[in-house]
């Protein structure tokens, strides 16, 4: 098989702003996660790209070249250009794979293919988080025993305003008492999506080795199975395959 | 119970525009489509809106004061304003109903809702439509037989790119060779959604008893069951239900 | 409307044999069950059954009589004869609404309805149960806050082995680390199912003011909208609706 | 990657007892369906197993060597041993695929995974099938146009009585006016289920090139992608992952 092209989008703006972040992620946060996507999956070719490119580095020739695009913002989802999620949201429906990673979930282009609100309860504590597995064959869990944990993270909290997942990959279990659900799959059109919770950008989270693997695993799972290349297209079928009687006016 | 509180609205151009149109329906094809769920839902009190009133006929204040909203659009799905898009969207995941009919499946409501393209293909060649109960025990379905015809239709055709309904009530049989999911059920945040394919502009679809029969029962379906008041909300809890532990720095 | 016809039905084993749980549930774990659906609905009427009547107390005609049947078993789950069972489900399929409580993720006619495993970890050791709400306009979570809590119960964990539910209206958090998808939803054919998770036998589970209200919630959304009369046959349509082209040998 | 072991059952009845059926599949439908997989896909290893073996030919040890398992099945259902159909359960729980083809929809391994009554409505009356493909990316529609069609097959019609699928693949128009859900998808556990409708024994259907490619495509499709190893375990965890607090008695 091919390998799968992937690339990492990284809002890249905290790195800049807030020296923890920075002390923590001093390459950013997309080449942590990258190189965490490399360590863990000998199938993939691993680039990143930035808020700051031209065309958010997003370009219809880039994208029509990758397989799965991984997303990782949070403080500009404003500044992500209705063109790009345009462009994004037809290449998910063609079959490209989408993985979006925490505060990933108010990213225009999640809100676009789910349609939902996206909301959720937060609360940055420095708490623990266990993240259950929900299916322990399911190929997104591969190498995870029955749960990890995450010393410190920011808390996300139910309700979660999502349409029902198709499959249940995580729960997450928190020490100030909150649950969610932290690993969900879905379709749309050709694509599939995977969301994942942990990621606040003050806590080495992305260099930790479980969450590493999910997203390496969750990548082999969102590579494309085929193209629907005219997706959008809503064609005038003016011969038909079967003969049509004739009407009286 | 209160009765429900339906608004029926319509595009209202081509009766305009298209004598063929107006002589079907002289009075709106909204006009129309309000009259029959009156006919068979004593459950209901119906109005319509319009693209052509102010904020289309959907202020903020009516649609809180709205139920179900029954929608059909075609040719100025563009015309809508992305601010009473949103407006829609945000009282559909808060709980009220909404009824798609024919055309709409490209209106902007609906992709927004669907997160997919929604494209389908089609034919206008005055065919026969056979219209099958898939759950002959739904609500939706009630009072209807093993099927039903529409003498002339449009087609449309799968694909239809939609994400996979939570029930499929109908599918369509076509004369011409094509078939199509045509009544589909979602739930998106705390609102039902039904698509109902029959309705172009030029037949008399929404006289006919078995469409207007579907549309009510669709309308009694959908009536909000609860209210998810804050469903946009993204609140910060900064109280943990259970105390956190202290943790070295 | 009419009253929802409502069937408590209890395995009636545990509080014959267990003096802790005669002392919590002195008539029966199903009475008591029954009268928290009573107090929390003005549209019901409820009567019990139990494992050790004719029939388990669910004769043809009795079912043939329920709108939604409530289901509690642990110990005696092969004490039910499978000629119930498949009553049970021929009548589910229908249209009836099944209401499965705690332990009953391993009755046979959940087993039956889902096609999983419906296994489960648990763990007996008086802890708190944190159940969080997943969709706050839920009719089954009418009237209840964003979470409640109960001071002991049994633990039950994940991973749980069921299909995707269609929608998750509670997920627990429990004291001792776990979490468990505690308020599921699901249609079979034209019935409505729910399961949920609290009320192990030792505990005063179904005296919780939280716990009764779910529970007559979710009689009232399950009732059934409609009957499947036939949902079982197979018949031979000799008559086409189209004529068919005769075909050369 | 490992080749995709897997076996082709066929009731092996029709074939004996019917001169038409031999004619048209003189050494087994098994083995004709065993054969357009070979053909049509470069991963697999392909074996057949039949109902009058020892245990169906279905032993302990075949099942765990088996990745993905095709059914057809019809006059012999109960035929079929429960401790077999117990044994192939368990092992698409843990992950095996299972292809289930025409027929089978009575299958009781089909009825066990589903839950649901899985009738529908028949008619042999040689007519003409047009499979429409609902989502042209899916990996089961690879090489597949638009649609493709069976000159003379046995009819299928809604309602189909199963729950709502996770993708719909096929949708079949047929010449006598009816339509059914052809191709549909589950996940059930950890494994993959599809049913593919055409198939009737006195007709070619399994030498038809599209029908062949559409069985070896969902082999490929269904091959496991991991393996839930205790999927009915239903683990006592005696020590849970955090301390539980002391409770006063």
């Amino acid at each position: 098989m091919n390998p799968i092209r992937v690339v990492v989008w990284g809002e890249n703006v905290h790195e800049h702003k807030n020296p923890k972040v920075a002390a923590v992620y001093p390459d950013g946060m997309h080449t942590t996660i990258a190189a965490g996507i490399r360590e863990n999956s000998s199938a993939v070719e691993v680039t990143t790209a930035t808020l700051q490119e031209t065309d958010h580095g997003l370009t219809t020739e880039r994208l029509a070249a990758t397989d799965v695009l991984v997303w990782w913002g949070h403080m500009a989802h404003d500044k992500v250009e209705d063109r790009i999620v345009d462009r994004i949201q037809q290449r998910v429906l063609e079959g490209m794979g989408l993985i979006v990673l925490h505060s990933g979930h108010f990213a225009k282009i999640f809100k676009r293919l789910l349609g939902t609100s996206c909301a959720l309860t937060w609360r940055e504590a420095d708490e623990k988080e266990r993240l259950w597995v929900c299916n322990p064959g399911h190929p997104i869990a591969r190498g995870i025993d029955k749960y990890f944990e995450l010393p410190r993270e920011e808390m996300y909290g139910e309700p979660f305003g999502i349409p029902a997942p198709d499959e249940q990959v995580f729960i997450s279990w928190f020490e100030g008492g909150e649950v969610f659900r932290s690993g969900c799959c879905w379709h749309r059109g050709n694509g599939k999506i995977f969301y994942f919770r942990p990621g606040h950008e003050t806590y080495p989270t992305y260099h930790d080795n479980n969450v590493r693997r999910v997203i390496a695993n969750a990548v082999e799972w969102a590579r494309p199975q085929g193209q629907w290349a005219d997706v959008s297209h809503c064609p005038n079928v003016k011969t038909p395959p079967e003969p049509l009687a004739k009407k009286a006016d």
